[in-house]
């Protein structure tokens, strides 16, 4: 079976560093126990390993193709989202009574990993559609969820998301889609939207389109959009498929990579409209939108790191595998060559590797808790302040993977050398996907006014507080331990930087907001690395305690390499920190000085 | 015409900073004037935008295939290939008895650039044949010059490189293919070579091969290689082509990009052995190879240059003609739109490109006034001098580019967002095309055991005093500058930190040379950044001149763009050198302590 992740990585995210048995206290997970958590994450490894990977690089090689009447896929694809289907995981998340099996985020996230890992693009269909039920569960009518809900979490239907039109990108508030009412309270829409993913093909019987559009008279910008649902096929009353709606394809982009998730170009309103049905309050549609978002976003984050991931493990086999040279120290020809995982600077890409693709998923395996404990911590404040902290770092959560993750996959092809830059090995491939994760589900510059210009703005948060009192905690917690605690001591020296360069920046913001947020992408890496570090942290003291009271020989590399990346990051990866703070501080201005023409 | 580079930046480079024209004086180019130069800066353009441009994507996109007799290239290589040979560029370097036209190294490399920005793929046959046959006229015996050379300046023959085998990898010295002496003075060679870029194709009527390999019985190591010249076809003493020799086509390999370019395994002597020449003495072949690769090296370095130029004027045309969003200070959302050149963010990112873009090309385009003064400068002090510091700045010259030109690119397709992640856009072939530069001629690891082990070593070198006597000099110079004053002497400080951490590893060195190197890597980052911070200091002190004195509209906003991108550059690029060359100085022993089995 393909080696998708490294499973005992995952088990002691989720059982020795976030504690996810301890869920099982709280009323909601009473009838579940860890050998439940077990068999779904195992029922997702085999599943991505029978029906996704094997066609992985088929996918990539044979991109979707359409013929003015149909999109074609490969005929893999078809197979593995029946098998996600029918495993139940569309609809895992939701109760029992909904036909969900209730598991928590964190495991069903975990689960998620072994898919993206297998095949990110034949994946993105089931992560869409579950990110499209989710915003109509939440704000659609009953009359709406009754006929387009069950069939998306059954596999029948899938969903999309379609936000981004040709001329306005990342600036949502000046999308132009037209929705006219039609006097029968459903509307008819106009209009073009772009790089819509999964936004056709023939997997299922009917895609459900959530579409962002303006209702004739609405305000301009961001408080007149409101959400829609398009169904490609109208449904009969009896759930059976009607006639096309009047939503039709205008073509596939081709991309770089996540070549097998088709990139729609839609047109809706070709004819006399697309019918669409209001989906909850008029102009509040991006409120509801960016529910789905910030899913979307922890989604990327994943599925960057998830790539970073394998791109660490290919690496890793071909590094233990392939012997070349010797050390620096011997210059004698006639000795055997060692493997490369030998040389020092093999083991710095490695472990640099190491460090962005474990890091990351520790990261959104631990965003995924602060899901979870927003929605089923026993108490309010705590509900509260878990909400406020993933507000925070949503940002870093979506990015930081999606830099370092392809950092990852850019070293394995190094560690590789020659062999890597050819698509005889995975590394190429995995490479020309994770290129997207900076780019969809906003930008690194759009995380970064996020972060600095909404999530913190002039006067910081209540998030920012919390992340604050956590990551001290951290560090009361590695106080006294042999390394942890002079790991803890350099994490600190980096936060009082951050909070540093947090006030000064705020002060800026407070006289001049173009100049405060001229730098904000990175103040957001600055923020990352220092989120990840915490997370690093907490790893590392896991694996010092675990080392202390006794591990087996397996168990006792494996916290050996968690303490050892951990001190790496402490050491390389915040080294930097401090000259980038200080032109933040001082608020450089060369961003902001720059003119056109001087180019 | 396509915009292949900056020509004003490339004037600039020429003859405002690096004063080309003075190279009149030498005996050399007594013949030769400004307009000479001009001309064939401007054949070059034209040759480069008329045969190479226009096939570049259709390259990318068909690439050579093997039906097992023959490799087929799109068709509009050859007219390209034959454009090159016929306005003389295979020898325009060579002398005028030799039939070349006696050009500077820096106008031929500058008009490289402009192949290079058309289509990379494409001209790396001619480069390889320049490479190929200057080894042969430096080398080569009278009787081999007579038959081989000609052809090869000419254009009916091309050239490789063929030092790469499947089991060896960068560490040369456990090559096995091996020479047997054929008792008529030639010899019959055995062996498999893999990576030979042109290495098989029908561009020209013969392909010759320049291959190291062992002779019977030499020393194990890099001390028992032998340079071997290999014919594809045999050769008639009337130089009419004879039989094929017995090289043979073992397969093509498959790139991410790069790929009109043929990659092959190419087997030497499945039959009775391929018939090959000894060049030069035996046992000497490595020495010979390097003068191949050193210039191959900033061939390497000008190629990324050039596509991470390339990157950013595509990515600065659409970013000057794209309208998205708003300023952050800006909340009417009925105000139009502004181009988004304008956002803060967006223009982080085009000045990054600038810096490493052009900071890339000057640095090449310096590095080769080096090779010029090496073989020409009037004084014998002044040839020594120019080699040694090009010597030492080779590896930087070939990574930097590579590093940073990649980065260029990266940055390039994050302007453009969803669009630059779509292959309807040329930069998602750039930054394909571009992967390839930090592995070939010598990974970044290669470079940097080459930079701290062999060209510094535990006492310096001759090449790094050089260094520091002309940094000093041009630090000196922009001493009462309004901003090169200041920004000089950031640039001081990071030269400070450099000669401290360079002391440091020596020490480090001197003990323990597997410690001492273990971080080379990161020695070879902080060093090319404070070489290319010289660049662009140079760059600033011409420009901020030029606007002391007066310039036209045009050239003002040319010169302000200079000066600001060093300002920039002297900020934001040398901001984390502190950081990390701490951890250099206290040995850091991340790399060195991690154990294979912790990963």
């Amino acid at each position: 079976m393909a080696k998708l992740l490294n499973d005992r990585d995952i088990e002691f995210q989720l059982y020795e560093v976030l504690e996810t048995e301890s869920l099982l206290q709280r009323p909601r997970y009473r009838e579940h126990d860890r050998a439940i958590f077990d068999a779904t994450l195992s029922t997702a490894r085999n599943i991505a390993a029978e029906y996704f990977a094997p066609h992985n690089q088929k996918g990539d090689a044979n991109e979707p193709t359409f013929d003015g009447q149909k999109v074609t896929l490969i005929p893999e694809t078809k197979p593995a989202w029946d098998a996600f289907a029918d495993a139940g995981f569309l609809a895992s998340h939701h109760d029992f009574d909904e036909g969900g099996s209730q598991l928590p985020e964190v495991v069903l996230r975990a689960s998620m990993a072994y898919f993206n890992a297998a095949n990110v693009s034949s994946t993105a269909y089931s992560f869409l559609t579950i990110g499209a039920a989710n915003l109509l569960k939440s704000f659609g009518s009953d009359e709406l969820k009754q006929k387009y809900l069950a069939p998306m979490l059954d596999g029948r239907y899938s969903g999309t998301m379609a936000l981004t039109e040709p001329d306005q990108g990342s600036a949502l508030g000046d999308l132009r889609t037209l929705a006219k009412p039609a006097g029968d309270g459903s509307y008819r829409l106009f209009g073009n939207k772009m790089y819509i993913s999964g936004g056709d093909h023939e997997l299922t019987d009917n895609i459900i389109h959530m579409v962002l559009a303006r209702i004739e008279g609405a305000p301009s910008g961001v408080r007149g959009i409101s959400l829609f649902l398009v169904p490609k096929f109208h449904v009969n009353d009896d759930g059976s498929r009607s006639q096309r709606n009047d939503v039709a394809l205008a073509g596939l982009l081709h991309k770089m990579g996540y070549r097998n998730t088709t990139s729609t170009v839609l047109n809706f309103g070709e004819k006399d409209g697309a019918v669409g049905y209001l989906v909850g309050e008029p102009n509040k549609g991006l409120g509801y939108m960016f529910q789905m978002m910030n899913e979307a976003r922890i989604g990327v984050g994943l599925g960057a790191a998830t790539l970073g991931y394998q791109s660490y493990l290919e690496a890793l086999d071909y590094a233990r595998d392939r012997p070349q040279g010797r050390h620096a120290s011997n210059k004698d020809p006639d000795t055997p060559q060692v493997r490369i995982v030998e040389h020092a600077d093999v083991r710095r890409m490695l472990l640099m590797q190491k460090a962005y693709a474990e890091g990351s998923m520790a990261l959104c395996l631990y965003a995924s808790t602060l899901v979870e404990d927003a929605n089923t911590a026993p108490d309010e404040s705590e509900r509260k302040a878990a909400a406020e902290l993933l507000d925070l770092i949503t940002p870093m959560v979506k990015t930081w993977p999606s830099k370092y993750g392809l950092m990852a996959s850019d070293l394995g092809i190094q560690v590789l050398g020659g062999a890597g830059y050819t698509r005889e090995y995975l590394l190429e491939q995995l490479y020309r996907d994770n290129r997207l994760n900076p780019i969809h589900e906003g930008t690194e510059g759009i995380q970064g006014l996020d972060l600095l210009g909404r999530k913190l703005g002039p006067k910081g948060g209540d998030g920012y507080a919390e992340f604050q009192r956590r990551i001290l905690s951290t560090l009361d917690q590695a106080t006294g331990m042999e390394t942890c605690g002079s790991l803890a001591s350099q994490l600190k020296n980096a936060l009082s930087t951050l909070q540093s360069v947090t006030s000064d920046l705020q002060q800026q913001l407070s006289v001049d907001p173009d100049h405060g947020l001229s730098n904000a992408t990175m103040y957001l890496d600055i923020f990352g690395k220092i989120l990840v570090g915490w997370v690093w942290l907490k790893q590392a003291i896991v694996a010092e305690k675990a080392l202390a009271s006794g591990a087996s020989e397996s168990d006792e590399a494996f916290y050996k390499g968690k303490v050892h990346a951990a001190r790496y990051f402490m050491s390389w990866e915040l080294a930097p920190l401090e000259g980038y703070a200080r032109l933040l501080s001082e608020g450089n201005r060369s961003n902001l000085d720059m003119q056109s023409d001087w180019f």
